[in-house]
């Protein structure tokens, strides 16, 4: 079947002179999730893994991804002649030292210009400068070879009630614009789905967990075009629109217009994020200002209503989480659990909250040695029960319309080792000390991060990701620019400075191979705080309301503060969520988050 | 006077049709400190403070000068028909607005090319596009004003004994062109004095309180050329360098050989730091690397011989500043001190010490109010006597050939409010705390400055300075790139990441107007910590010998790790310098370095 897809792919190959044909992962938006009609490199290849990039050559095809999928990537790839490239392992070429091994001056390398940006193009190509390679990004061979391709999602598109936005979409526009001529641009290119759908006051279905769809939008001081699909939107939608100053157009239409735009505009775009199709449909006779997307910084602040609504939306998922974890503990004697039935059983939780519209990603429940791999996500296959001892690992989120939630917790399914119960502690200690700083106003993440890190780091100990993510606003659950994070990004506004309404996870972790794995997050709302002669102050407040588990922690690791920070969060926890539950739940709740001592 | 030298200077203005001159105050290196004959703006002014540009019109002239300086200015150029341009307030211009607004079409700008960056000459000019501006950068027009000017220093160069330097000539050499292989040039243009003193092994007394040579040098592969006065160097020790591979040529010359370098070759420069003319020399046809200099970056790393011997400094410095002490706190009730005074005693302790060398930096000793003033260095106007009340703030350094030490204490002479007590324990938490982190390689200083500010943040107090930088050995007493900050700089290396080796100080401080202020600093050396499957741990040693004043430390600030810190460190500081104290002071110092509890 892939022998027989390849073959047809590469006929498609030899009619456009194409000598290597690349197939990534992406949409056209850059966007975490795919949907089906995105699944190319899944079809041509058989590799259904979440990160994948396929070149296929007139005579071999190989397959890159990365340690996650090393494994599923060596079963579904067999038999298929498409040789799999484990990705930054010793030996294993990068996909441009490859191209050039393989390719000879003057030919061809073709893509889907559409689901790759610029950057990609250039680092592949940068290599081959020598060879002079043609490079042929308007044909989507791949496409045309997927005969019964799913079409594009087109779920209806709906607008988000003014109580909830906050901001209306005139508004908006008004402040965008305003960062527009801020930065001497005529026209500004949006591609970004989310940045779209907060920009407009819309939400839609066709990305899995993120209430987005597939749109383009070309912003200019008096005119402001969407590109989407027809059919998703209903005519009275489509007229409050144009009354707010939005035109619409046909999805596919940008690329046209953009070719057709008269010269000398300058032209405002992210180049990390707009696809290289755009990029090439705008003529040499522009000026390109490169920079961040403004809709992309002001998104990132919310305003009051959507930290009200954010608050809200944290006590609903705060009570679905609560009562799991009083199921949890008590069912782990007595029933049967699997990792994906206790997700089903969350699930279950959520959808009893009113207004709840669906996860918001791919939930991870990952008992003992699973909790060890970082972006482990339970499949039939993977799936183990878990046993009334060691460490359950649980890292959920849910979308409403009041807000996006992420939680992490990790549970004591019995009793704990020293070294569980010690890891537990240090990374709780890490959330606890850094959602409790306080500092002043030009403070970044990554002034931030050591908070989280230094009980860890004391012990030799560290996780090999960030501390912590922006999150939407019934948007996207990773969101920028706001982050915790050690390293430097090269764009300085990706450091960027707290302000007030930025919301932020909190989650540093640990991960004992073939042993064990603790995170624990919370998000993480930043406020004002005093304002002195020496500037503005600015501080947390945590928004996500579920016990840590108290079967888990070593005081002995703690100093005074440590104590009086979980103390008052467990009293917090409990004021706000016992109200929602019944009198046992209650019960067990006041001795959940019961004042401990030393 | 100051009116006659303007005259003169305007009539060579019109010989060389130049309507604006300006005089800053760098020499030709960028060097934190001038020697006389660089002193040409205060010649031409009047005005001697240590920062400060004149531009001169045909028919007016202006100085720009900081806060520091506002008083002193506003003096010394009374009568001279120069305005007083206080830099940062409100309504006051910029140099470049202020030459906008006055020159016209085809006006001609000058200054002496050798004393001004490229990017000073980008910013100047950048507003006057549209002017068709010459520049006019190779005429010292002020020199040539001033009939009696100083001759340029030229003070003895010596060599640096391999015993203290730790690695030859050569192999420093070898290290640096190793780093220029790898940035693909062909030639290196070094004019950093300290990286000159580094890399050569020796030492000069061309510029105040810093051990350096004026020179400048030009490094091939095969080629090493030191530019630099002939006079300040014997026969032997040319032969010596000419034996290593560096050949000699007089100190101007550079400009000329640049002229004449043979087109196409690949140039490696500082822009940051390397002059104008410098840049203006090197011809069109040339292509420019413009990186930090490799040498900055090796120089931070001190070797194991530097260490030693920086460790051994401090233990001199230490014994000088702790007798200081003693003699303080007891002379404060029966002595007559001034500011001026007690800066004379502590060097007269300093002097006692075997080897040393001289300030590394003027000294600066504030008491109470004057400690409030960051930049405060007392004159014989401003010089108070110290009384036994409120807090003295002293922060000096010595130059001795194992190593440079910088250090400041706050010390109490006599009862504290509450709030001074407050104010020096918060500082001194952010001291030991800093002094105490252990962190992953890969930390950079912006990751760990918050752990010293943390403290007085709590409290919505803060430092309007970094918290540390890095210190040269027997150099200059600012070194980079390592540093303590909040803010990120612009180019990544210099947000350094740290390395075993580099020295850094840890000084937080708090400066309370009209009261008084607290800093206390501490050099810290950069040394491995523990390596575990997460990597390579690093943690600080702290330097700097010289008890904190315990009389000014206010415990219910501190909780039981700060106590513990803090008896360590005494603990430490007793064992170091007892040995070399008098009996009587030892038992001071005993007293003085007690173990405490809360």
């Amino acid at each position: 079947m892939i022998q027989k897809r390849l073959k047809a792919l590469r006929e498609l190959m030899k009619r456009e002179n194409v000598q290597a044909y690349i197939v990534c992962t992406d949409d056209f938006h850059g966007s975490e999730y795919v949907g089906k009609f995105f699944k190319v490199r899944a079809f041509l290849s058989g590799f259904t893994g979440s990160a994948g990039t396929l070149v296929v050559l007139e005579k071999e095809a190989a397959l890159w991804t990365d340690g996650r999928y090393f494994l599923q990537a060596g079963q579904q790839l067999a038999g298929s002649t498409i040789t799999l490239m484990k990705a930054g392992q010793e030996g294993v070429p990068e996909i441009e030292e490859y191209l050039k091994d393989k390719l000879g001056k003057g030919d061809g390398i073709g893509f889907d210009g559409r689901t790759v940006t610029t950057a990609f193009v250039e680092k592949i190509t940068k290599p081959l400068a020598d060879k002079e390679i043609r490079i042929v990004w308007d044909k989507d061979l791949a496409g045309e070879v997927w005969e019964d391709r799913p079409a594009l999602s087109k779920e209806p598109v709906w607008e988000l009630d003014l109580k909830y936005a906050g901001e209306s979409r005139p508004d908006k526009l008004k402040r965008v614009r305003e960062k527009i001529a801020e930065r001497e641009a005529d026209l500004f290119v949006l591609t970004s789905l989310d940045d779209i759908a907060w920009l407009l006051n819309l939400r839609g279905n066709d990305v899995a967990c993120n209430p987005v769809f597939l749109s383009y939008m070309l912003i200019e001081k008096d005119r402001a075009v969407l590109y989407a699909q027809k059919e998703a939107f209903d005519e009275k939608l489509r007229g409050r629109l144009e009354q707010d100053g939005v035109s619409f157009r046909e999805y596919e239409q940008i690329y046209e217009d953009l070719q057709k735009l008269e010269k000398g505009k300058s032209i405002l775009l992210d180049a990390d994020k707009v696809n290289y199709k755009i990029r090439m449909c705008i003529g040499s006779g522009q000026k390109l200002i490169e920079q961040i997307s403004p809709v992309f910084l002001l998104k990132a602040v919310k305003n009051a209503t959507e930290c009200e609504g954010m608050k809200q939306a944290h006590i609903k998922d705060g009570v679905a989480v609560t009562r799991f974890m009083y199921w949890l503990k008590a069912a782990i004697k007595t029933e049967t659990i699997t990792e994906i039935s206790a997700a089903e059983k969350l699930e279950s939780f959520r959808k009893e909250q009113e207004g709840y519209m669906g996860p918001s990603f791919e939930p991870i429940m990952a008992y003992g040695a699973h909790g060890a791999i970082v972006h482990y996500s339970a499949t039939e296959e993977s799936n183990i029960e878990l046993k009334p001892e060691g460490l359950f690992l649980s890292d959920t989120g849910g979308q409403y319309p009041q807000g996006t939630t992420d939680i992490t917790r990790t549970y004591a399914l019995g009793e704990l080792t020293a070294e569980e119960k010690r890891d537990y502690t240090l990374v709780m200690l890490g959330n606890l000390r850094l959602a409790a700083v306080k500092f002043l106003h030009g403070t970044r993440g990554v002034n931030l991060d050591f908070v989280a890190r230094e009980p860890l780091w004391e012990y030799g100990l560290d996780y090999n990701h960030g501390t912590g993510h922006g999150v939407g606003f019934f948007l996207n659950v990773h969101e920028g620019p706001n982050a915790f994070r050690i390293k430097l990004m090269k764009r300085e506004e990706e450091n960027a400075v707290f302000e007030a309404g930025m919301i932020t996870s909190d989650e540093p972790g640990i991960y004992i191979t073939d042993k064990f794995g603790v995170r624990l997050e919370n998000l993480i709302l930043c406020k004002e705080s005093e304002k002195t002669e020496y500037g503005k102050f600015l501080c947390f407040e945590t928004l996500t309301m579920v016990p840590f588990d108290l079967d888990a922690v070593d005081t002995s690791y703690m100093n005074e503060r440590d104590i009086r920070l979980l103390n008052e969060y467990h009293a917090k926890v409990y004021e706000t969520i016992s109200p929602y539950l019944s009198e046992e739940e209650k019960n067990w709740l006041k001795e959940a988050t019961r004042a401990i001592g030393r």
